[in-house]
């Protein structure tokens, strides 16, 4: 049975960040689930701890290093060099996972049937789609029809907001809702700081630029 | 781009086993996962460790134990009891394990992406749709529609053979095979000894029975 309670699958960055925060301004129940595959940029996994107490939310880490061996030739997960650009180039082509956002939904659907969730929840957005196939609406739509029938009772749903938005937009809902952006972390470098040069640090101070805003992280 | 390779998801089971042998026999270059997600019959990874190393098979064990406190409510992963009765009673519902399904052919898939392997393939039979709503044919056609657009060039097709067969006609073909039953596991209980009395002991008595075979497995 449909109700308003959703699991938000929260890396710690920008995005999924401000979808946790959008939802709760909505007033859903929400609960967080992070997932360590193996990233190099395992950081984002202290910021999403962070935004969780700070807010208060029910959160579960998943701990599925297990994965990495399985998840090859990704910059993110395996030994190959995280490339620099802009994060729409077709060069950012080695950070994609192969079927990570499948593996997470999958999780975050298992973790919604346990705790009497309908939802999940999933910040792609508009300018993920050039290089992250499981990220297009064609996939999330696919997706949110075999969610729907991996459980008794009409299963569970999968809502996508930010499906048809930039990181822009997003980031202009987050500032009007007072997202913490100081915890978040994007940087695909796993560095303490941010190092401004790759495809998500590129994308992310293009965001704050765009809303005439100062992104508070530090870079390098 | 579609090849003649696939990843196998193996329990260790009769209908895995089997559907192992049967690619092997039409000339798939096979390769296979099983996943440790805290299951009590963890004891049906030994058989598939087994199998295929008899087999001459790669495999891949995936070693998720981190899911077990997410998937709340089975009698697989939970503390609840094994019910005894017939594999499509209604009270075996208390064995589904929340989205276990998806979780595994998602990764399969990411396995298959790195091995550049087009396929995945998934031993739900006929049996299986009473109970299991992650078996059912709308849930794996709306699977394979989603793994086909979780990568780019087409992503991952997902095989199904035995989707419309019973598990006494799996059997069948897996004695043709010379399948080595003697290696498989089922009893939903992780006993050293198959019980005899657990929803998949019975179906599994019940497929040699029709076939007029010995089961060549021990029960207590």
């Amino acid at each position: 049975m449909p109700n308003k309670k959703a699991v938000v699958l929260l890396s710690g960055g920008i995005d999924s960040t401000t979808l946790l925060y959008y939802l709760r301004s909505l007033n859903w129940e929400v609960r967080a689930l992070s997932v360590f595959y193996g990233q190099r940029h395992s950081r984002e996994l202290d910021s999403a701890f962070r935004i969780c107490r700070q807010l208060g939310v029910e959160h579960d880490t998943c701990n599925l290093d297990a994965l990495k061996p399985l998840l090859k030739g990704s910059s993110q997960t395996d030994n190959v060099a995280v490339p620099e650009g802009h994060y729409a180039d077709p060069v950012m082509r080695v950070t994609v996972v192969p079927n990570r956002n499948m593996i997470m939904l999958a999780v975050a659907a298992a973790t919604a049937i346990s705790n009497g969730a309908s939802h999940v929840a999933y910040a792609a957005h508009a300018g993920d789609h050039a290089v992250y196939p499981d990220c297009r609406p064609e996939f999330i739509r696919a997706m949110d029809g075999a969610l729907k029938l991996c459980h008794y009772d009409g299963g569970v749903s999968l809502m996508n907001p930010f499906a048809t938005i930039t990181k822009a937009e997003i980031v202009r809902h987050g500032l009007q809702l007072k997202v913490p952006y100081e915890l978040t972390y994007s940087c695909y470098t796993g560095k303490e700081k941010h190092c401004g040069r790759c495809g998500t640090c590129q994308e992310r101070r293009e965001a704050f630029d765009l809303n005439g805003a100062i992104d508070p992280v530090e870079y390098e």
